[in-house]
């Protein structure tokens, strides 16, 4: 018996180092196409340069649905399709201006505002946090701008984190402002980075409250408005922008798959979004992601691996403004009956990637943990418990297991949402090294599965 | 017994929670003074704007030298001294000119190059090794020039590992081709980045080999000399520089203390060189280091620490051509009786810090890695047996185990050597992070030695 077990141990030793021999050969086999001739590259600068910035609902938004098309034909995966999606329609308008005493200061309208209805000039009143507002009370705000000035915090080592902490301002402080009798907000710029150029990003408004126009402010004018609001109480701003919401449109989720050997009806997918915001040339965010999964799945057809579960590519719509792209393909899902493996996101721009992220159970980042071996020569580090995506977000209440690409954070907020978001700050070796270390994680995901083994269904 | 057993375990469970605590509060105060107040990215843009690029010999050297002292004496630590050390003395000239065919090609002379007496022209042999050099012969290659064109491994994920492929036809390709009649030596620039800027470095000369020329080319135009020698195997290039050697002149590395409260006479030394090539701003090289080292002493001054062991910040002069900053204080430390806790480098660029690797035996290493639960907040993952730095280098000698911080290096070969070494391309926030990361580390270091107490001695 005693001699039986040492031979049972012995093999299935055997066997576990094959399979890591296996592993490591075909993630090697990964990098390896991705770094010597890669695609991605070439790829992000064609959307990059040839179609730009692509927000939902503008023709440049429609000409990347067919560029997304005509490439991923191009690669003759099993099947291309368009999934159709409601989006939002809103445009920037021509006019934006704001000055402060009558000097110019940098601006960029915050996406979904409404226009200021001409030029609007009043008294600034500054503040950090929601609370003060409160403290204030509505003698102090009414008819006058919030400034909302609250920094990101230096001192917390994910930028993330510290943008998370400060993007409730941009998200609701129209509304909280409106509440006291604001007519407009000037939220400060959310990245940490000290230049003139304000970044843009999404906002909404409360049910019933009077919308008010709200502008994203650049870090140097914040630091000026700041200083003069303590120098000169009775400085003056104005305001001037012409932002429309028009009726939704039609637009497509764009889609591509190998179908699995065997379990094709089980799916694994992965993606970023197509859309961005309307400056810059939305590279990183998210041109990255997509550049990612497209090359991701090229690099597994490439190297000849044949999954077990379907491989699809989805490259959302409508993240920016809406989500309408993730929550219409987690809803077709759901409709469809299908089983999702996992779902996989890039959308944390092309920086040098460290490692992932699992929102899921303590058994599922635990069996990513375990592949830790396999990717750490590739300088893949971080395999914790955490964030999946904005587009794959509607999936968890299909029960899937959502991973997140987490690509280094340093840079990622000196040009998200603002003009610097270009081809230029995207670095080749990073992106490529992406592509290969998702394209690594999903052919994991693929052998191992993340519990679709053990049952749970939708 | 068995009760008192569990005593002290309980005992010294606490003991170590307790100094597990301590530590964690004392790096988290080094990463919030580095993030938030930090001296390290005004300090670093002053070394590139007042002071400039600082070869060794140079009037900036000497200038460097006076602005680092003076630096390291506002900070008020316990000692600030001079260190003598003579150095090479190599000014590239006025002239550095080549042409394919009349066509103008982008070229830096190696440092070190012998001059081409004038204006010369001659017909190209291209290469990949020295092994194809024997194959030729000196029938095909008298009286022309060699174009080492061995490209970086894109394959490679470390960049470092890249570059070591390929150094030794920079180092070595003019006296290897000299012995087969070569007239000078055209070498391709040691980077992935490809760009028109050719990357310089250091070359030599074996000892009885006649002395030929040698330049970098930048990749561009070495991707267009290699086209062109297939399609006009005739084509002609010329080459004119004029670079001198003059006599040796009188130098110093720059030296900070703070004195140990326990064991004074031992040392704990960490730092960067000084010197840098004579183009670009030696921002990356190493102008990060120097940065990172003045500011770890000053972290660890500012938050109160008191050091077990005397720290000492060395900031090397002569490292990119003779290391005789390195090799002078090794001397120097070795006639005083010094004892070495252990030395530490940083000169792999301001980029986002990853981690360290150290030099030195099996127990150091692992020892290392026991703070990695420390340091892995902060995104700290490598703690591996490899390479400390070329200054700290002669210390091994001594015994000494020797630590290098490791930054991220995809980005560092595209600036390496070559005008955009230029403090506007480091990254604020990374910078700091790397400061804070040095410094953490010799806190660790100084806190649980390195064998220090296990009584290795010179």
């Amino acid at each position: 018996m005693k001699h039986f077990s040492i031979l049972v141990a012995f093999i299935c030793s055997i066997s576990l180092a094959q399979a890591q021999t296996e592993d490591s050969l075909a993630i090697r086999k990964i990098f390896d196409e991705a770094l010597e001739n890669g695609h991605s590259y070439k790829n992000l600068k064609s959307l990059c340069k040839d179609v730009g910035a692509r927000l939902s609902g503008s023709p440049e938004a429609a000409k990347a649905v067919v560029w997304a098309k005509e490439l991923l034909e191009s690669y003759n995966f099993d099947t291309v399709w368009l999934q159709p999606v409601k989006v939002p329609h809103w445009v920037r308008g021509d006019k934006e201006e704001a000055k402060l005493n009558g000097v110019p200061m940098s601006i960029k309208t915050l996406g979904g505002s409404v226009f200021s209805n001409g030029l609007i000039t009043a008294n600034v009143v500054e503040i950090q946090s929601f609370e003060e507002l409160e403290e204030l009370g509505r003698e102090q705000i009414e008819g006058k701008f919030v400034f909302y000035n609250r920094a990101f915090d230096r001192k917390l080592i994910s930028t993330g984190q510290a943008y998370s902490g400060c993007v409730g301002q941009r998200w609701m402080g129209a509304s909280k402002a409106s509440e006291y009798g604001a007519i407009g907000v000037f939220v400060r710029s959310l990245t940490h980075h000290r230049d003139d150029n304000a970044h843009t990003g999404s906002m909404g408004y409360e049910e019933g409250i009077k919308k008010i126009p709200a502008v994203a402010l650049g870090i140097k004018d914040s630091e000026i408005l700041s200083i003069m609001l303590k120098e000169k109480p009775a400085s003056k701003a104005s305001m001037n922008i012409n932002p429309q919401t028009l009726p939704d449109k039609d637009s497509y989720n764009v889609i591509a798959e190998i179908k699995g050997k065997i379990e094709p009806d089980k799916v694994i997918t992965f993606g970023g979004h197509l859309d961005s915001w309307d400056v810059g040339e939305g590279a990183h965010d998210d041109g990255a992601g997509v550049a990612h999964s497209i090359e991701a799945l090229r690099l597994l057809k490439k190297i000849g691996y044949e999954p077990q579960y379907t491989l699809r590519c989805v490259l959302f719509m409508n993240e920016e403004n809406g989500n309408n792209g993730g929550k219409t393909y987690a809803a077709v899902a759901k409709e469809k009956g299908e089983f999702h493996v996992a779902a996989l996101e890039s959308d944390a721009g092309g920086f040098v990637p460290r490692g992932f992220t699992l929102d899921g159970t303590k058994e599922q980042v635990e069996l990513m943990q375990s592949w830790e071996p396999l990717l750490r020569p590739y300088k893949l580090h971080i395999f914790d418990k955490g964030w999946g995506g904005v587009d794959i977000g509607p999936l968890k209440n299909q029960n899937t297991p959502l991973i997140g690409l987490r690509p280094d954070d340093q840079r990622y907020f000196d040009h998200h949402h603002s003009d610097t978001d270009v081809f230029e700050n995207v670095h080749r070796r990073e992106l490529e090294l992406g592509c290969a270390s998702f394209a690594a994680m999903i052919y994991l995901v693929d052998k191992y599965g993340l519990g679709a083994d053990r049952g749970i269904t939708n």
